[in-house]
This record gives C-alpha cells, structure tokens and sequence, in this order.
C-alpha cells in the first residue's frame, strides 16, 4: 500500500539545523557528492555530530549561504541569487569538503575577477 | 451555513514542505498544469511522497524559487524578483516538470542574453 | 481598566495565513479600501474563507509581495523595495482587487517604461 | 547570586507583534527617544495595546522596516540595506512619531533627490 | 558510544535570541576571539545576561547584520551580502567589541570611500 511505502521512505529524510535554521533533505541528495554531509548521513563514529531536540544535526555554519550548496548537490549546477557573494559559498563548500564545487567557485571567482580587470582597464584608457 | 461549507473546502488545502520551509496552497492552484504538483495532489500511487509530522508533502528542493512556481501557478505570469536569476527558476520549472512555464523562462533567458550581446557590442564599438 | 479595554480591542485583530506565512492587522486596516480583505473581515457569506488550526483566514497567494498591499492599507502609499518588481504588485492588488491601488501601480508602471524607453533612446542617438 | 539577577532584569525585556513577526527588545533601548513605543513601555493608560497569547505587544505595522527604527534606537544611527527605501522608514518612523529620526530621513531623502538631480542635468548637458 | 559522545559534546551549543530571531553556535567559535560574546560563553557574573524560556541568552541587537558576525567567528572572513552597508557590521562589532573585525571594516570603509572618490573624480573631469 501507499502507507507502507511512505514509512519506508521516510527514513531517507535528514533534518539539518544549520546555524539556527532548519533545511530538510534527503539521504540521496546529500551524497550526490562525497563530503562532510555524505559522511554525516553514513553516521560515521568519527563525526560525532549533535542533534537538537527536534533531531535535528547541527552544524555551526552560516544557514544563508547553504541552500546554494544544497542545491548544488540537488541539481548540479552553481546558482547565486545575485545578493550573495561567491567567497561566501566558497567558505561553505571548502567547510563542506565538495570538491567539484569548490573548483566550480574557484573558476567563476577567476571570471569574475577577470572581467573587472578588464572593465576597469577600458575605462581608464578611455 | 457557513461552518459547513468552510469544512467542505478545507479539504482542498495542501500543505508542502519544501527543502524544510512550508507553503500553503489548493488542489486547484496545484492543477492548473499538468506537472508533478498535479500529480502529488492526486495521490497518484506511483509517486510515493513523504509527509511529516505536520501533514506536509516533503519536497527535496530550494524553497528560494518555489513562490515563482506557484505564482505562476496563481496567475499565470513569471514574476522575478531583481535579485534571483532565471537559471534557479528554470531548474525547479524543469523538476515540477510545467512545460509551458519551462517555455516562458526559456524565452526571457534568450531575450536576456541578447540585450547583454548587444551592449556589450554597443559599448566595444564606442 | 486597562485589561477590559484589551479584551475590548482584540476582537479588532485578523490573523491572515497568506500562502503560508502569518500576517497580522486589524479590521480598521483591511477595510480602509472596499476590497476581498474587507468582505473577509466582515465574514460575507458568500466568500466562504477557509481557517487553519490557528484560526488563521487562509488566502492562496504570495506571501512575499503581501506587506506592500498591507502597507498601502495602513498608510495610504505604495512603497516598494528595490528588489520586487511592479508587476507582483499589480497582480495582488487586482487579486484583492483594490481599485485605487490598481490605478497607482499602473501609473507607476507607465512612468517606468516611459523613463527606461527615453533613456534607452538617448543612448542610441549618442 | 547569578539567577536572581538574571530574574530581575528579565522585567526589562519587552516581546512586540509588528504585523505578525516577533522581535524583542529592553525598555531601555524603547525609551531611548520620546515616541509611541517608549509610551508603550510605559503602559499609559491611553494607549490602549493589544498583546497575543505570548504576550507580545500587537502592532499594526509592516515588519519589514521596523528593525531599522529599533536598530535607531539601539545605536542612534540610520542605517538602511540597500534594497529598502528612504520612503519606507520615514511612514514608520512618523507613525511610532520619533522626531529626530523624522528629522534624519528627511535630510538624508533631500540629500538624495539633489544628487539624483545633478546626476541627470550631468546626464542631459553630454 | 557515538550517544555517549553526542551527549557530551552537546553542551557545547549556544542558543542566541538576537532582537527576536534565534541563532546556534558553539561555545568554541564564540570564544575565537576576545569578545562579548565569549564572556557570554564563560558566564561572568559581570555581564548578567538574560535568557528566554527557551534558554537562550538574550541580546537587544539586530538579527540581520549578526550572520556576519558569526561567520567572521568561523571562519575568520569579513563576507557582506550586496544589500547590506559596512556600517551596519561596524556598529555590531563595536557592540559585541570584537578589535580584528572593527580594523577589518574600518579598512574597507576606507577602501570603498576611496574608490568612490576616485571614481566621482573621474567622472568630473570627463
């Protein structure tokens, strides 16, 4: 029946509360990619994280910048809403050990950078 | 009387729990497209959702563009604030699955691209 | 004493369940404009708004673009954050259909794409 | 000991309902200036406000803004993100009727629309 | 056990109500820098801070500006989101009197006020 298919999934769920805020994702999105979330989900000995009275795992990191790292790891793609800065998503993904994404960053950083470079020097040659 | 109709109605309220945030919507908003709100409102067996302690239907996904949808589902326009970007609202159109929305941003993200080539031009040629 | 006076007033006080978010205001507020908010607070038969379990009217809109029509309630001007855009407005207030509210919105509109078409104009005669 | 201060000075704290968000603040901070929320500290009499099952005192304001007035009061400076407007704040500060900050805004919307003023004469003399 | 280890560990979280809005963090990145916060950690009967029925301490300060504070506790880094203005920081970290931070943004004042002047200069001599 549906009932028993739900209490079956239900255990792929894991409530995060990240500085406060609580996300909630599931087993499957959270090692997409091998990291600190993966190894949280795998119940690692070594990790020893806490849980709040909600059951939560807390993690004592800023919950602005993680739904950018959440979705990484939901769809694959580096999406910044265009408040946030990527040095801010940088110190998360290094915190969160995902590779891929801190690469993907480091590369959009060099970009970004390069186009003011250039920009500024237009400008003063004018 | 009033009671009564009020009870009547209130079985078309879905509650959804996105990425850990909760949204309130109707069945009648949620099926205005065919796409995967459609089908979770219809209890399709195949679709095997997850609810919390809350009755919530748990959605993995980023609640940051998840009013874009359902605006759009409201009212039938795309309506982004100046601080998202087409790209995040493209990746959760594309999972709800709303072909016609996919459509929509799709075409702005071209409009979008084109009036960034021509100023560049513009400005290149000055 | 003052207690009885409180008791007196709260009657005074709606709780809104606006998509998901909880907003609080006044009946003297909601009914400063003829609109769906006043015919919610005079509990119009014909309406047939639903509660939620905290006694909340349940409306299925955006949440996010609520204040701006609450506020134009309260103090009688229209006064947006630089990151919404006009048009989110506008399809509240035709949803609530708050008549001098619409014709606001809509002269600001047209004054916003006249500035953008005589600037974009002055650009290419440069 | 520790604990009998910590009751004592738990009187100071005062819990306000601003438009159906919480914020918490001492009646030092709320006195800082003669206004509506130093007379609400107060309890006079004439004021007459509501407070919600957590006590809270009622406010039919947007929340939006409010945390610019309070931080006003904290630290006597006005400082505004740069997606609100100068507009916004002075409608609240005129309703909790704060003279000096009225009086802040004011310039600080004068000192605007002359810079914006010169920026297009600037503009128009190319 | 990991339960064993999870239960002691588990005093070393901090729950903060700033202004009305709760924050987690540990006591070891509280005390990463001479601070308010870290005599808050260490409980000196000097500072008598009040704590909520949540039990967490009480600080009459701004909830949006304190993300930043916090990361700077973490992980060393001044990172502003685009909407929010460096004075703003600058008044909470004098608050919560943390010396390497109050340099930090007083540098990049300087820093931003330069490149403004420069840049208005530049403008000028067009």
């Amino acid at each position: 029946t549906v009932k028993t298919k739900i209490s079956e999934l239900k255990k792929d769920w894991i409530r995060l509360n990240v500085g406060g805020k609580y996300f909630m994702s599931t087993r499957s999105t959270l090692c997409k990619e091998e990291s600190f979330l993966c190894r949280l989900c795998q119940n690692q000995e070594d990790l020893k994280i806490d849980t709040d009275e909600m059951g939560a795992y807390m993690i004592d990191r800023d919950p602005n910048y993680f739904h950018v790292i959440l979705n990484y790891l939901r769809h694959g793609k580096l999406i910044l809403e265009t408040n946030l800065v990527e040095e801010g998503v940088l110190e998360e993904a290094e915190f969160y050990n995902i590779q891929p994404l801190i690469e993907l960053i480091k590369e959009r950083v060099r970009d970004r950078d390069k186009r003011q470079a250039d920009s500024e020097l237009g400008n003063s040659q004018n």
